[in-house]
């Protein structure tokens, strides 16, 4: 396919926890300035064209009426064009796509892409019940999200001899890198035996196989790559994307040991970009549990399908490793404010790609970082997008 | 600016009404089918590439928990990518220009945009209260849709000398235009005398000044310009589109005679279309309450700001008149379903544009046709796309 290349001239975010004390504009305005601060060559804000905003549950729980329209007035560009795009999980990968598209378009040079997330403003336990009381389908049954993944982790220790010291490596690994990530929600080591003595929560996951319920806020600025030498000497490229849904209840899914959503939006990211596998660098991946970092890296095609435990206990995806995974301490460590959280992992690709991951900085052989999100129903949609180094 | 042509090769909706027996999934798959029918040279479900659902309320009172990656399975289509936009009332306009983006940019050839919003369900007391007891900056104060337009309407009377009898005229035109489309949820007639005598809501907006709660779903096919005879012999193109935000607050707003972010968006929409407001034949817009289709009018530049009440009251907006308004019934008669209602209106253009619209057809002088909404907090944002049968 031919489309207009796009480039990622500015990212950045906000420390991520418990923000009780931040308004969802004010870290929206705190996001946008900590991408616009690392532009190399400067940015002024009314260079921005058009905005996409990400946003999950904010029209959920009575937090904002409307999701996305607002942030213009927030944060001093009353009158852009803004959008709100909602895919569960994987919303703020799809915010990128949607920003990536516009500018690939010809319609708009300048987009900025905003994700942000209050999570912690109301308890999961009050929305999750009023949702089941007004009839939800699946909360109605008790499928929260733990429920939804803990059959496939089941399933995969069952088939693969995947252990729970091989889940538990995933959070170890995590935490350890999240420890080293100022932004992270969590930066304190722990162990396997941490992670196994932590209490259940739906076998075989237990707490610390769970990522948190954080706050958080990141954003980029994308613009035409013909114009991307005007912002930055070290411009970093969209190479390509892929989204895919899936039938979204557990009883339609053909397997418990993979994620199809995943595999064919990565299918189609790798295409476009016109790559392989074995030519990513390091992926910032979707572990809201240690199972799901599991699946995803056999689903991406890191390792293969049953592998992904060992893979990981074997230290194959730390900050050294074969191919390193998750090294800002992924949804695990860092947390997983849903419409912040795929911005952000794409600016620790970005961050990875121009060499300034500090701590965190693991080698770049070939210049390609690979993002992922996967959510929604039972796994019902992925997003996969590819970043590179290298001009197209 | 340089972009890549889009068509739309079809486009349908439901019959408009309290569908309290069909489901969402149910509602997406109609209006699915009804614009595939609608598809001149046939079209198989399987030529969809990527799919954009616009839905306003699902996530917001329990309906459902995930917006829009739950449709492609629904109708058939799972796997393929699906995107949610929501932006207030303008969600399925805002839709259609970012399906049209994602076809412009060359990364998808046929985009399938979906409107569909249940707003019967759940009354609309229990979702405002609801929102207002969990502290929504605007519910709280009891600032709900009448009493954000109602002193627009004042104001205008005082500025202008507009007449309770002129608002009740733009409700009188379309309800007469909603009494020849089948698709309208209401098909009466009524007087004047009618709307004045309804019950009041807020001063000076009566019940036959409001929209009402109306179920509904719509779908368009945007294909590349290129790609548009094969599917058709009478395609219709997206000539330009425009978004503009606004400050979300009453006491920001500079003037209570005009909505800003409609005359923005206006503004960019005939800049990309290349055309004066002059060579629209007709228009569907955003008529949410009576005074609303005055400003619009005003505002889209169809006439001079203060006339738009006379303008009504003297028939200039009628089938027959200098600039037919919302000949589908608007808001008004044809039904608000939020997500639904942009791109239904760009069906009624596509028909108008085609010749196709039966009772209602008007002349189609110069082959424009013009969508516009407006919404969101004190119209924090607003929406206009402009489609055309001429060949770009």
């Amino acid at each position: 396919m031919a489309w207009n290349r796009v480039a990622v001239v500015g990212a950045g975010l906000i420390k991520f926890g418990e923000l009780f004390e931040q308004s969802y504009e004010q870290m929206a305005a705190d996001a946008f300035s900590a991408a616009t601060d690392n532009v190399d060559l400067g940015f002024e804000p009314a260079q921005v064209e058009a905005a996409i905003v990400a946003t999950q549950r904010g029209t959920l729980w009575g937090q904002e009426g409307i999701g996305g329209n607002t942030i213009p007035s927030a944060i001093g560009l009353s009158g852009i064009p803004c959008t709100r795009v909602e895919n569960a999980c994987p919303s703020g990968s799809d915010a990128f796509r949607i920003g990536a598209m516009a500018v690939a378009s010809g319609v708009h040079d300048v987009v900025l892409v905003i994700g942000v997330e209050k999570m912690r403003d109301k308890s999961t336990e009050e929305g999750l019940l009023s949702r089941a009381a007004s009839g939800h389908p699946i909360f109605t049954r008790g499928e929260t999200a733990p429920v939804l993944f803990a059959p496939f982790a089941t399933r995969h220790m069952h088939d693969f001899g995947t252990t729970r010291e091989m889940l538990a490596s995933v959070a170890v690994k995590n935490h350890h890198n999240g420890a080293l990530d100022p932004y992270a929600h969590f930066q304190n080591e722990i162990t396997i035996e941490d992670v196994i003595n932590s209490v259940p929560v739906c076998h075989p996951l237990h707490l610390l196989d769970c990522c948190p319920q954080t706050d958080g806020a990141a954003a980029a600025i994308l613009v035409s790559a013909e114009r991307a030498e005007q912002f930055t000497d070290k411009p970093v490229y969209v190479a390509g994307f892929g989204v895919a849904t899936d039938h979204p209840y557990l009883h339609e899914k053909t397997s418990y040991n993979s994620l199809k959503a995943t595999q064919m939006a990565a299918e189609r990211a790798y295409e476009m970009a016109g790559i392989e596998p074995s030519q990513v660098d390091m992926a910032e991946v979707h572990d809201c549990f240690t199972i799901t970092e599991i699946l995803d890296i056999e689903d991406l095609g890191f390792v293969d399908k049953g592998k992904g435990g060992v893979a990981s206990l074997d230290g194959e995806t730390s900050l050294t490793g074969r191919i390193p995974i998750n090294t800002s301490g992924g949804l695990l460590a860092k947390g997983h404010p849903i419409g912040a959280t795929g911005v952000a992992q794409l600016t620790e690709c970005w961050w990875q790609l121009r060499g300034e991951a500090e701590a965190r900085q693991v080698e770049m052989r070939n210049g390609y970082a690979l993002q992922h999100n996967v959510g929604g129903r039972g796994s019902g949609v992925s997003v996969v997008n590819i970043l590179t180094n290298q001009k197209p």
